[in-house]
C-alpha cells in the first residue's frame, strides 16, 4: 500500500513539471526567455540562483496587467462615484473640471491635464473611511462595465500576466503590485483578480487621518496627495515598502522606467520585461504618441538594456481573463 | 524500516508540541493570556478562529523589542556618526545642538526637544545612498557598545519577546515592526535580530530621491522627514503598508496607543500587550514620568481595554538576549 502511494505521488510530481506553466503564451523567444531566467535563478545549481526571500517580482497594474483605455479604470470610477456624490450634494461641484467630470464630459476632463484628473480624484476619493471606501469600489468593480467593450473591468485583466504572476509565485517568488493607482482602490479587488494580497499593494496614497469616530477607532480618506507611486517613485515606493531590489519586474510605460532602470542594474541577474501594446484588433495599439500609457524611452532603450519587449499580437494567444480571443 | 520512521516522526512533533514555546515567560496569568489567545485564534474548530493570511502581529521596537535608555538608540548611532561626519568635515555643524551633539553633550541634546532631535537625525542621516546608510549602520550595531551596560545593542533585545515572536510566527502568524525609528536604520539588523525581513519594517522615514550617479542608479537619502510612524501615525502606517488590521498588537509606550486603540477595535479577536518597564534591577524602571518610553494613558486604561500589561520584574525570568539575568 505504501509502495503503491509512492508511485502515485510520483506520477502527479511529473505531470506537473512537463506541463505548461504558460499556456496562453505563444512558443517563442518571449516565452522561452521567461522561462529560461526563472529556471536559472531557481536552480539551486546555478551560479545566478537566488534564494526565495530574495525573488521578489513587481508589476505595473494599468496596461500592465489590465487594460488602461481609454482612460485609467481608477479615473472611470472616480467619475461614477462623483456623479453620485453630486447627486446628493451638487455644492461639491466647486470648479469647472469637476463639474465637467460629474457631467461625463471626457474632452473637457482630458483638457483639463494633470492637474484637472488630481482634483476629480482628490474630491471623489476622500470623506469615507477606508473600509467604505473599499466596499464601495468592491461594488462598482462587481457591476460596472467598460464603456464600449462591454466587460467587466476585473474581466480585463490579461490571462497571460495571470499566467505569469501564478508561474513566479509557483516558483517562490513574491509577487507585488507597484501602481501608480491608489492603493486604497487597488487593494479593494486585487487579491481576487491577481492573487496578490493587500500588504503585497504598492501605489499611491491620498491623505489619511485617524480618528475615533463616535466611540470608533476610524482611519478616514482625507482631499490631499501623500505619494505619487509613478516615475522616479516607483524605485522609491519599492524601497520604502519592500527594502530589496526586485528581480522580475514588468511594466508598460515610460511611467515605469526608472523602476525597471534601477532593479535591472543590480549586480545579479534580473528580467525587466515591457508589454507593448501591439495589438489593435484584439486590444488597442498605442505607444509613443498616447495620453495613456505614452512608451517612448523605454521603446529606444529596451534592447540596450536587456529588457524584454512582449509583442501583444505575437506573443499572446489569448489577452483577456474574461473573454475568449 | 518505513515503519521505523514513521515512529521517528511522531515522536518529534509529539516533543515539539509539548515544548513550552515561552520558556523565558513565568508561568502566570500573563503567559497563559498570550498562549489562550493565539491556541483559540489558531484552533479552527474556535468560534475565534483566524486564517493565516489575518494573523498579523505587529510590535513596536524601542522598549518593546529592545530597551531605549538612556535614549532611542538610534540617536546614539545618530551621534557617533554627527562625530565622523564633523571630524571630516566641520561645517556641516551648522547650529548649536549640531554641536553639542557631535561633543556628546547630552544635556544641550535633551534641552533642545523633539526639534533639536530631529535636526541630529535629519544631518546624521543624509547624504549616503541607502545601501551606503546601511552598511553603515551594520557597522555600528556590530562595534558599538551601550554607554553604561557595555552590551552590544542587539544583546539588549528581550529574550522573551524574541521567542514570543518565533512563537507567533510558527503559529502562522507575520510578524512586523511598527516603529518610531527609522525604516532605514532598522532594516540594517531587524532581520538577525528578530527574523523580521526588511518588507515587514513599518517605520518613520526620511525623504529619499532617484539619481542615477555616475551611470550607476542610486537610492539617496536627503534629509527631510517623509513619514512620523508614532501616535495617530502608527494605524496609518499599518493601513498603507498592511492593508489589514493586526490581531496581535505589542508595545510599550503612550505612542502605541492608537495602534492599541484601533487594532483592538474590530470585531474578532485581538490581544494587545504593554510592556511595563517596572524592573530597575534587572533593566530600568519607568512609566508616567519618562522622557523616552512615557506610558501614562496605556496605563490608566490597559484593564477597561482589556490590554494586557506585562510587568518585566513579575512575568519575565529574563531581560536581554545576550545576558544572563
Amino acid at each position: 500500500m505504501r509502495y503503491f502511494l509512492g508511485i502515485v505521488v510520483l506520477a502527479v510530481f511529473a505531470g506537473s513539471a512537463a506541463a505548461d506553466p504558460l499556456p496562453s503564451w505563444q512558443d517563442g523567444e518571449t516565452k522561452s526567455r521567461i522561462i529560461d531566467f526563472v529556471s536559472d535563478v531557481t536552480n539551486p545549481g546555478s551560479d545566478n540562483y537566488v534564494t526565495p526571500p530574495d525573488r521578489i517580482a513587481v508589476f505595473d497594474n494599468d496596461g500592465t496587467l489590465w487594460s488602461e483605455k481609454p482612460v485609467y479604470f481608477q479615473l472611470l470610477y472616480a467619475l461614477d462615484r462623483l456623479e453620485e456624490m453630486a447627486a446628493k450634494d451638487p455644492t461639491i461641484l466647486s470648479s469647472d473640471v469637476l463639474k465637467a467630470a460629474a457631467a461625463g464630459d471626457m474632452d473637457r476632463v482630458a483638457k483639463s491635464g494633470e492637474e484637472g484628473l488630481l482634483e476629480i480624484v482628490m474630491v471623489s476619493h476622500s470623506g469615507l473611511s477606508v473600509p467604505e471606501f473599499q466596499a464601495d469600489v468592491a461594488r462598482w468593480i462587481e457591476t460596472a462595465r467598460h464603456p464600449t467593450k462591454n466587460l467587466a473591468y476585473t474581466d480585463m485583466t490579461y490571462q497571460p500576466m495571470l499566467e505569469l504572476l501564478r508561474y513566479l509565485r509557483d516558483e517562490g517568488f513574491e509577487t507585488y503590485l507597484v501602481s501608480g493607482g491608489g492603493i486604497h482602490f487597488m487593494r479593494a479587488f486585487v487579491e481576487a483578480a491577481y492573487g496578490v494580497p493587500p500588504e503585497n499593494v504598492i501605489g499611491s496614497a491620498g491623505k489619511t487621518r485617524y480618528e475615533v469616530v463616535d466611540g470608533v477607532p476610524t482611519i478616514l480618506k482625507d482631499p490631499g496627495i501623500a505619494f505619487i507611486d509613478d516615475k522616479a517613485g516607483k524605485p522609491i515606493g519599492i524601497d520604502s515598502k519592500i527594502g530589496k531590489r526586485p528581480i522580475f519586474i514588468g511594466g508598460n510605460s515610460d511611467g515605469d522606467f526608472e523602476m525597471l532602470e534601477w532593479a535591472t542594474a543590480g549586480d545579479g541577474p534580473s528580467l525587466g520585461l515591457i508589454v507593448h501594446h501591439t495589438d489593435g484588433e484584439r486590444e488597442w495599439a498605442y505607444d509613443r504618441d498616447s495620453h495613456v500609457g505614452k512608451l517612448v524611452r523605454g521603446l529606444d532603450e529596451a534592447d540596450a538594456r536587456g529588457w524584454l519587449l512582449v509583442d501583444m499580437a505575437e506573443d499572446w494567444k489569448r489577452v483577456w481573463s474574461g473573454s475568449s480571443n
